[in-house]
């Protein structure tokens, strides 16, 4: 059973601290709508991204990357024969890898590729409560671990919970706003891949730290935005400015 | 011969209403230029955007949509295969299919393959001036009817014009700066496919309502707006907020 | 051995004045990530892009451009099978080409494949100083006429170097920030394809001309932007706004 702990804000800004001064490359194969945004994100955050899916380069550009996020949300011939080629680097390399099942929910064909995917145990599991469902049968979060043991969940909702390894945590960050607009779901994807190369012993600790800074940046852009349009650009400043006092203010336990 | 008719701001306003209460489910097939836009676009208005293209999880996808979308904007493999899978599957279905046939006047292939998609009879066509004569050799609207009697005409342009079913409607109202914006047009596709899901009896109708919320919304982006930089966010903050006393006071017949 | 010439803002910004009232069409093919951002920098700019990769389609596309780029930041089989076709159809037309080798310096397949369109001698090759490296084994600049001896180099950077043609210029205008935000040097890329087709007798000239509009609108919306954010939309209303007095005041050589 998994030992609900707790989270200091002077965690999430350390972590965001060590994270700008690293620079991590993220691989990211994602869905071609998210692209363009999830680079944004990165770049925002202080990290380099690189989103080719070539079969021929991609071995080369994870092995020089510090994470691989495989984010499902196209899945075409060329996305499906990039992905175990890039998991197969990841791990030759131990980095660390987030999956993110988008859809999985609505597609018979996409939740069977997911859980093989997962069968081969990646750091962390990006999902939402249908998401989850769909691939292991049940509202148990903790159902999991029975397919794949290694692996934190990132699940993700109005409150979000982190859970691996034994240990939970319960987060109450976000704006409903950014469900308004698309790939929020899929950067915040891309944000766990970066945290998870400065936390690589610790997915819990990387995931909450990832959900927490995102999740704060939307607060924080929701308040200067006047719609899902100006969210946008204000939540890639608020993510590039993001300081350790904005941390302390607005961080929140579930 | 088409009976030229009224539209009342009161009808559109009520439209959006029923829209914004549905949250009506679109599948789009676009290209990918248009992707990131037309999706943020569909949110602002209150729909829920899906994007695949892959051959075996797209008539997944269409069957649980409330409208489909076919932009021929990108003409790819994947995409050749997917249009008659999802046009399939969404005329089994009886949800309104809305065919955008970009650039049709600047290749012949993809004249000849929009021809073919034609003669299925889409509930609307949206087209430009330069594309529509390109598909029906012709520079009156109504030649339309010879090749697709069922179909609906949605004429954009300074003006625009609906015509189908022996009526037609014709809207003014709109802004140059969206022809700065890529997309724009390819957008308001999206936003006509999701007004015909909530108006699946009346393609005059929904074309109307889809087409004057999307240029009236523009008209008060291009306000607040400096350049086609800030339009972007301003187009979807102004789709998010558009009211009844908004629409009433800009809408505007031809 | 290239001698050092000048540049005057009056040229720069008479080079704009005639892409204006051009609108030259240009055929981009770029990377999944940058071609929303891409298209919307060309229509800010004044130009017209189209960016169609299908292999039926492309030579008609290119042949009615007026000009070309060829980024290589997705080299998928697609865009594989489209350069070599977009290339003959541009040099059919004599119509110039801007080749961008996007990460070159992180894939040796990219690399080879990338000196393979080099010695074709495309128009213009624009690189940072890792690319141009790994393109011909040098540190210097004029390494590129062993290889392309008609291609005209622009070499970006915190200055940028255009170089060709036994002549040089060298330009100190752009802004940090603009590194913040995905496809900036992709959009950049095709602001060179745009002006190329206004000055297709002197391609020193017209990189020189590209690179300072594109680099003085960077800086005048980061004076404008409060992160990377903002600084999207402000580039391309900067791009949209910007006037001779603006040119005359920012303009800088090196």
């Amino acid at each position: 059973m998994a030992v609900e702990q707790g989270l200091e804000p002077a965690q999430v800004a350390d972590a965001l601290a060590r994270l700008r001064s690293r620079n991590p490359r993220v691989h990211t194969i994602t869905n071609a709508v998210a692209q363009g945004f999830t680079a944004n994100v990165l770049l925002a955050l202080g990290a380099v991204p690189s989103m080719t899916i070539a079969a021929d380069e991609i071995a080369q550009f994870v092995s020089g990357a510090d994470a691989l996020l495989v984010n499902l949300g196209t899945l075409d011939e060329a996305r499906r024969t990039a992905i175990p080629l890039a998991m197969a680097a990841a791990s030759q390399e131990r980095r660390p890898i987030v999956l993110d099942p988008v859809f999985v929910d609505r597609s018979p064909v996409r939740c069977a590729y997911a859980k093989e995917l997962l069968a081969g145990e990646p750091t962390l599991l990006r999902a939402n409560g249908f998401e989850l469902r769909a691939l292991v049968n049940s509202d148990d979060p903790a159902a999991l671990q029975d397919v794949a043991e290694a692996t934190t969940l990132a699940l993700t909702g109005p409150e979000d919970l982190v859970a691996g390894h034994g240990r939970s945590i319960r987060l109450a960050n976000g704006h409903p706003l950014l469900a308004r607009v698309t790939a929020t779901g899929c950067a915040g994807g891309a944000v766990l891949a970066a945290f998870s190369s400065v936390e690589p012993d610790d997915p819990v600790l990387a995931a909450a730290c990832g959900l927490s800074v995102f999740n704060i940046a939307g607060e924080i852009a929701a308040t200067r935005a006047n719609g899902p349009g100006t969210l946008v650009p204000e939540l890639l400043d608020a993510l590039y400015q993001l300081d350790e006092h904005a941390i302390a203010t607005r961080f929140n336990l579930a």
